[in-house]
């Protein structure tokens, strides 16, 4: 493998990438080719896939209940198994088709199986697209932690192709945009200020958006594969939204959250704690928390809510020695790793957040 | 980590393995030190373990039943909740100290907990010493299918010390000959002349064996690693062994094999397809079939048995487009992979076996 893709985990766009992908398959020829999707993406995807790809392969379908509660050891087991009963060997090829929770239980699956299958991800909601489909990083929940199993395997190649979105519901690409904006802080104010004036109708800018936040993501985990210290840049705002994201899984009063909508909680706290901690300006902290409310609804935190949300901080794959360390901002571009905050300023951060 | 255990997956012996051990902990400094055992070298080797290391730390002790049959994602997953509720942390080290059956199912659980945590190997049966815990091979069983579900990822060191062969029943020691014996066969008639005559008693000559067992499995890894060719020689014997083994640990009449007791059955068998097929010397294939029966008794299987065994088969990990594959050996030393056998050259060799 690697003669057609000879750089493992690039990013394809639209038709060339499925000229690239068909290309591949005919070379490889693959024993057997198993596309995972969840009952969505089955339902509104699978058949887009079976026109774009221009060859005559047939395909094997493998599909796992929908959402993120279902991305956890027991999906993963049935997947194994039905690999297994259908004969799937060395030669055969997997294909995650689906939004992130498709793309990292798939991609876990996939280099577990055998010691390692190949595998291919085709994002079909925009948050896989800018985010969970790229840069090779797996896995599932453990209870209601967020992606405490899995490994770093980049699949063969990524295709991404927005006429998926044509299906994807509003608050799932209002989900994505979360990481996208996220992309715009870390990275130059000159894509932050293009991304929070973003139009989803104007289809060209929404589409070179979407190529930008990819290329900066790609970039990232180029020079920084194994997140020594640049790739933690990406879990801006993620410290407190996976805490925030568990913490509403496993409650029974709450709603469980989209991760967009988690995240983007956690980019105003992160952003919040940036400006006490490290003078990141506070006019720019105002001009991000209108943006991102603009499109997340507020939610509300009482003080056992916050209490238990810091307890979960206690999981968080980034700490180091029992310390929670959080990636913040000077200013926008400009990113400091492993900071420790008090919880003092997590509580402050929330009212900040509540008072807005 | 890497600055004193510069060549990952390294195996180092006795004394300096424990000097080398010692002065990486104190260097690294791990938040948690887990020491993964079974039932009985918790009872055996712990103690061992903690004399050995020079340095003050103390040591978090997980322990999984022993066998074969517990090697499985549902002991994986208590292992994962435990680290969990531990707080392992990506600065938490563990260390696998046991047979076959730990060191794979704790290499893979360390490679898959928070995307991969640092591990050692410290095996205490003489299979995990010179096969199991080196090369980076780990995994767990599928059912009753072997090492289905893993990955391929280095141990930091691998630290070998004959005196936990010390506390190791008989029947564990002869079955880890099963694989010194293949090791003898894929590499060299010196070595293979050496092994069949080995004498557990005579220490210093028996330690030798070992280091040149351990010695020609690191060379193969080393060439390689991912088992493109060369790395599948390592899996002589193992084709039908696997089955076999399957088949016993599956069948509710027969009683589970060790695996160096069905590896043993699959050398015989497939030195006698290499006889078939490729011309292995008859003479030699008559004193490796005596040298392996004088170790190892013989099974009984009838005719539903072997039928059984072939349909295993198709689970084999180096299969490829539905077809099995077999390395087998033209001599001693010199091999072929990727052969594919008739199911009538199986049972040939299973009434060889027999008669034999």
């Amino acid at each position: 493998m690697g003669n057609i893709l000879n750089e493992k985990g690039k990013v394809y766009r639209s038709t060339r990438g499925w000229e690239i992908l068909s290309t591949y398959m005919e070379a490889e020829k693959p024993s057997h080719l198993f596309v995972i999707t969840d009952e969505n993406t089955e339902e509104h995807c699978l058949s887009l896939f079976s026109e774009k790809i221009a060859i005559n392969i047939s395909v094997e379908n493998i599909t796992i209940p929908a959402g993120e509660k279902h991305k956890n050891l027991t999906t993963s087991l049935g997947v194994w198994e039905t690999l297994s009963e259908k004969g799937a060997d060395k030669n055969s090829l997997i294909v995650n088709l689906g939004g992130g929770v498709v793309t990292d239980l798939g991609g876990f699956v996939a280099s577990t199986f055998k010691r390692g299958l190949p595998f291919i991800n085709i994002p079909t909601s925009l948050l896989a697209m800018v985010d969970a489909s790229v840069g090779g990083k797996n896995g599932v929940d453990l209870g209601h932690l967020k992606n405490q199993i899995g490994v770093i395997n980049l699949p063969e190649c990524v295709v991404v192709d927005i006429d998926f979105l044509k299906t994807l519901p509003q608050e799932q690409l209002i989900s994505g945009l979360a990481e996208m904006l996220k992309h715009g802080l870390i990275h130059s104010t000159e894509y932050w200020e293009r991304v929070k004036k973003v139009n989803f109708s104007e289809k060209n800018e929404f589409e070179n958006l979407i190529w930008d936040s990819i290329a900066i993501k790609e970039e990232i985990v180029k020079q920084d594969p194994y997140e020594r210290n640049l790739r933690k840049t990406l879990n801006y705002g993620h410290t407190l939204g996976h805490a925030i994201e568990s913490y509403f899984l496993e409650s029974e009063e709450k709603t469980t959250l989209l991760h967009g909508e988690a995240v983007a909680i956690g980019i105003i706290l992160a952003t919040h704690i940036s400006a006490e901690l490290l003078d990141f300006p506070k006019e720019r902290l105002k001009d991000i928390t209108a943006t991102v409310l603009k499109y997340f609804s507020k939610k509300n935190f009482n003080k056992n809510d916050i209490e238990a949300v810091i307890k979960l901080l206690a999981f968080d794959k980034k700490n180091r020695n029992g310390k929670v360390l959080f990636v913040l901002l000077k200013d926008i571009g400009q990113y400091k790793t492993d900071c420790e905050v008090p919880n003092s300023l997590i509580y402050k951060a929330f009212e900040y957040y509540k008072n807005f």
